[in-house]
């Protein structure tokens, strides 16, 4: 049969793929924190053929994201179970032919479709448990978005602690860090299944955003603490300098990438 | 020992309490559906003593709220874990010496502070899995408070599907309905230890937040179905009429409640 | 009406009833590791009126166990979601009008009718997130009950780990430790909902299971580790010195208990 | 730099591979309800080039499992939150150049390390809630592996209830089913970044576990029934006529597949 689906399962009618096909649209709220590494940790995660950014090569963004994100159909909107998920990830920068890029090292989200979808990006998509707090307008039980207001932002996997952040906002900027801000440059590794060492699929891939619209951009400072655990290996970027926090609200849609190379 | 903590585990510090002392704030975003039931229905779920409402005896409000809360320390808005909670709940109107009073019937909530601090005030909380559209004011995954915006809220428990409505928003009013709009009239009961049919506690209390501020109140249509479950009789209050359904955001503070009977 | 039901929400009906009514029936494995803390801290843990037990009084038991537990219709066996859950506990002894109690002092459980049924019985429960290694009788993964099985088990709450231990099985003996071997002594205290410090109940309960059957127990070494939360206080009662390591199955029925004073 | 890992994220010390490299271990218990469907609902699910088995072309296999799995490290096994998970799948058979084999159809699984190893062997799976009776020896709350004892077993996700099942015990018998039984027969694609409808992978694969130890084979009546989701085409599954119910438990180790074909 001529099964249906941008994803697993493939059906008769489609309607089981784990993933609608693109495009995606994207809603939410960001909790950036920005800081220096020690230059040799970030370099020492990139494949080889790339290489440390030539300006501030430690730079680290680590992102807080809390989405709504929905298909062309926007049917996902109104059973939001299929459309929230949180996630939280750690951007580098990388040179690659005279270019720089932006780079996701490590990744976690708390649903599947938003799991295979990191995989369809070249996301390194883990499961976690991530809480972040969320600006209000009324009531004592949250912060104001002005100069004071504090945020914080948890990341958990497994049952164990790996990060936490607070950012206290200062003041209004235009742009929420500069760490995020370039095309990413992403592997797509596919393990043969022979187990033997080789991968079935080799790619070094990119990707960028469409209509990105983003408000309320906040700067102000930040605490960040990292957490050991025996399956990650995040707190060996621990931060020498906190260059600043953010946060804002971005809107988005995404719908293909560029396959670079395939090796 | 001297022990501390406003509810158990009581320490001798009373960090391990699993409630922080009043009062708690509250700020978060609601989701109302009012509609009209067989009145009968309504009154066979109030206690002894307790009336239906004079008027519009079968009406009830399902209600979804999105809430971030803390105690006096605030500590919690910056552990996030501590403060985000979701919850659906069923409000109808009853009459007790000759007052009109709100009652809720059946609550679920995601939280175990939040399940605790419903039992302190009458609240009958179970567990549950709670989903509610967030409106947005970027990106196309999210409506806007406009007409014609829709939201949508799931409940669920045990992993079944108890309810399910979408609201589409027509234009701003006052008032997110009148069905919660009354001070909440609850029991307290204990069972005895002794799980002979006696209650070592039988209270009927009230209580009323304070410090309300309402924002962003939004009328609409609803829909909405109710689905079975072996645990649930929420189905047998199935809607007859819809009144209306409402977004609203509130914030507020609670502090203290009245015993009006002990017995 | 006349309303049904053992716990909350009371209905017509009483279906909806968040704990069915007793008894109780329970079928697990537990995981024990008993130890030896300073015993000023246990001193510090019992209310007023309770003192330390005469013979070891720093003797702790942590215990993790993986329950089946049901009602006397036993439909919640084949609806699994109602019946499996897992929970966590602190044991002590303590001395009242001159004879030995067990008392739990802290304890976390992952199901919402566990955590009333707990508080029904006087356990001060929280939720939490538990793990414990089940030995197998097929393939490689998974330890025999035999010498030289590995049993791990692990605790966390709010995504924070808080415990750990190892047991490594020695031998098959006669009783999983002593600890938890006498008639439980805990407090059933629920605040006013005046919030004015006073209680509306406070009472002092005991209670016992009957019909216990168990098999399969084993002892033997074990390592134990805690960490630190900003809401708990179980660090406080770290090891100085490990007694031993317990597994073991267990079969036990309840009914009711008794109490032994109200103030 | 050259990064370890067998999967992502890739890593100077590849501690952080979402998935250790195999060899895989697993211990574990299944129940498995065996029936006929039309066979041209199994006949609609098959991509081009497999075609329905010769004999008993509607025969499906839905099946539980209730695992523990680990590394040829084992050190999973003590943190049992990296070991423990639970999976509901469905089988048929087809034949492929005149063999036949299994093929799962559909798969949910609760962990990331077992979906992203469902994907490295051509599982297709997504998340799920899935809860299992398991039998017992001790206390009543449970059934034993006896003519007349009664399992259960339930799988939602996205908080919809998706399938139920309860299997009555009969007798001991050698092996659990057919449908399962032959080598598997799985399809591994990977959409091309430039999400145009190519896939950058498709490959046929197949794969079998290695030294399978059985216990425990109990064969009895079973029940059945699938429920709606719009995410879902389970229930086009629908069972036309029972063949029957089996428990048993199994251990196996799984170390690499053979790729058939890529196209």
């Amino acid at each position: 049969m001529m099964l249906k689906g941008f994803l697993y399962p493939r059906t008769t009618r489609g309607r089981s793929s784990l993933l609608p096909a693109p495009p995606w649209h994207y809603s939410g709220e960001m909790l950036t924190i920005e800081y220096r590494t020690d230059p040799a940790k970030v370099a020492a995660l990139l494949p080889e053929g790339l290489n440390p950014a030539d300006e501030d090569p430690g730079a680290v963004a680590l992102i807080w994201a809390d989405w709504q994100s929905c298909s062309d159909t926007f049917e996902e909107l109104v059973d939001p179970v299929r459309s929230q998920y949180k996630e939280a990830f750690v951007v580098v920068r990388c040179k690659w032919r005279d270019e720089t890029w932006s780079r996701c090292l490590y990744i976690w989200v708390d649903k599947d479709f938003a799991l295979v979808r990191g995989q369809h990006q070249g996301y390194p998509k883990k499961l976690g448990e991530m809480w972040m707090t969320r600006p209000v307008i009324v009531g004592r039980a949250g912060p104001r978005l002005e100069d004071g207001g504090r945020l914080g932002a948890t990341l958990s996997a497994g049952g164990r602690r790996l990060a936490e952040a607070v950012v206290t906002l200062g003041k209004e900027v235009s742009t929420p860090g500069f760490v995020n801000g370039h095309p990413m440059l992403h592997n797509r590794w596919v393990p043969a299944i022979e187990s033997d060492g080789r991968d079935a699929l080799r790619e070094l891939v990119t990707m960028a955003g469409y209509d990105a619209e983003v408000r309320d951009v906040w700067r102000g400072e930040a605490d960040l603490a990292f957490f050991e655990s025996p399956t990650e290996e995040l707190s060996d970027l621990r931060p020498e300098e906190i260059i600043g926090g953010y946060f804002h609200r971005v809107g988005v849609s995404w719908r293909a990438g560029t396959t670079l190379e395939r090796t």
